[in-house]
């Protein structure tokens, strides 16, 4: 049945005090897949580029089964670009300019082999797209939602109509306070499964990850890292690891779950020890498995005695 | 042989939005006694008071089976006292006032049935008063160190001077960030251990621990409390139970180490249920227990399939 992810594609320019890159392979879409195709396939992803999108940008998505029917080439069209340039604890960053381009007039089409897919991540895009996708998907059971704080300050009613139509939301903690206007994280997150969605994941970056659902909470670790070349996608990366999992396993209990939100944090952990999409394109799933073995070293503890 | 606890007692005037006290029982060693009290005894504590330390307290600790046989209490004397006021979201405190009082001018006296104790708790006091107290212990083997912003700006040459000399240094992440000028706290804890301490806890608050020891990395959840009533002592408590276990275990392995740390974590969120000491007074060592097992459900996954 495959897995639908749609999103953004775009070229990113970041700066790191560590080095910078310049039109790199970017967008959540992009992220999502790559992270999700170390699962299990097919990987259908629905998006828009411009004519100007890079041949070798599509071929590493092919290498990697993303299947790009979806995918459309604005002839003449420009890619959506984004610039950002990271501060030297990488928890903030400036937006040095973005250009919306052929993005500015996305309306995802879902290809009809892809509306029988059970899976669905909708990246973060406008929730008025978002809606958009769900309307042409036959039977969608399982649909995993990112969102920023641009769409909760500025789309917040559109936001709202979406989020009933989800089964998860994925966040960060600060957008997590801002949706639920809530500074309080566990009643931030009550407030918000209230909005609609049955699952929560809230991530803290450096922090772990928190995941309720049901009348269970889930405290997930970070992976320790020393050093962070470039924080762009590592969201992504989490929402494509998350729900790669869930789509290969096919099964949506809670201890499942919990082992999503671990592989998403893996990947999300890969992400960001290079720049742009780098560190996504060589992986292999037993890399993916240690890198879980390692999160659970990390947290495990004994009962008492 | 004992457990040895040196530190402040006062009496704390505080605020939150949600409630005040004026003159409850606070201090570093008051908190960490009474949390270590709930494992096994006996705990000495040393410390000073004035001669308006009310009965209360004293009754109070004793009845905790806290030895006070170390205890200065100055004639004419007036105890410290500390007042706080804390913001919406807890994290955010004002100082209100500070009166050392017969604080200013203590001096540690270790009684002598207590210099022969192998484990012992510094508590947030001068760096040189610390020092003074290890002068004068006969053979300590496990000594746990807390300190502060205020000593680490201030007093860092005499800081620098007791790190080689304790085991555990117990920090947050904001101290430690400080103490390494580091913000990657991987690094800033391999920096820090460089200082001395071959273990370090640094505690993040609403976002868990770490554990630094060997070659291990623990990372420890944060309980999830919809409700904090009064932040105060919970860092203490953390150290309380913190040493309280592992001075019952008498097992100063990784594992025992990660159980420790969430015993501290288990302490620390009861101090904070309630103002002041007031949910230390009354715990049980099955309650401790029983939240010890939620730390393990907030945290368990499975191993991969």
């Amino acid at each position: 049945m495959g897995l639908l992810v749609v999103g953004s594609l775009g070229l990113d320019t970041v700066a790191t005090p560590f080095d910078k890159v310049e039109d790199a392979l970017g967008g959540s879409a992009t992220y999502i897949s790559l992270a999700s195709s170390y699962f299990s396939g097919p990987v259908y992803l629905v998006g828009i580029v411009g004519e100007d999108f890079p041949k070798r940008y599509i071929k590493l998505l092919e290498d990697h089964h993303v299947d790009l029917e979806g995918l459309q080439v604005v002839e003449g069209g420009k890619t959506f670009r984004w610039s950002g340039k990271y501060h030297y604890d990488l928890n903030v960053r400036d937006t040095l300019f973005t250009e919306l381009n052929v993005f500015e007039n996305f309306d995802p089409v879902i290809p009809d082999k892809c509306r029988k897919a059970h899976f669905v991540c909708l990246g973060n895009i406008d929730p008025v797209l978002q809606g958009k996708v769900l309307d042409q998907m036959e039977n969608p059971q399982f649909v995993v939602c990112d969102t920023m704080n641009y769409w909760i300050e500025g789309k917040k009613d559109d936001l709202m109509k979406v989020l009933p139509r989800v089964n998860v939301l994925i966040i960060n903690d600060s957008e997590a306070r801002l949706l639920a206007h809530e500074p309080n994280l566990i009643k931030a997150a009550r407030k918000i499964r209230e909005m609609g969605p049955e699952i929560l994941i809230i991530k803290k970056g450096e922090h772990g990850a928190l995941l309720f659902m049901e009348d269970v909470i889930f405290s997930a670790p970070a992976y320790p890292m020393e050093m962070i070349y470039d924080p762009t996608g590592a969201g992504d990366s989490f929402a494509g690891g998350f729900i790669g999992y869930l789509y290969k396993s096919q099964d949506l209990s809670p201890a499942s779950m919990k082992r999503a939100v671990i592989y998403g944090s893996a990947l999300a952990s890969f992400c960001v020890e290079k720049f742009s999409t780098k560190a996504l394109e060589d992986l292999s799933y037993l890399r993916v498995q240690d890198r879980y073995r390692e999160f659970l070293t990390l947290s495990r503890f004994d009962e008492y005695d």
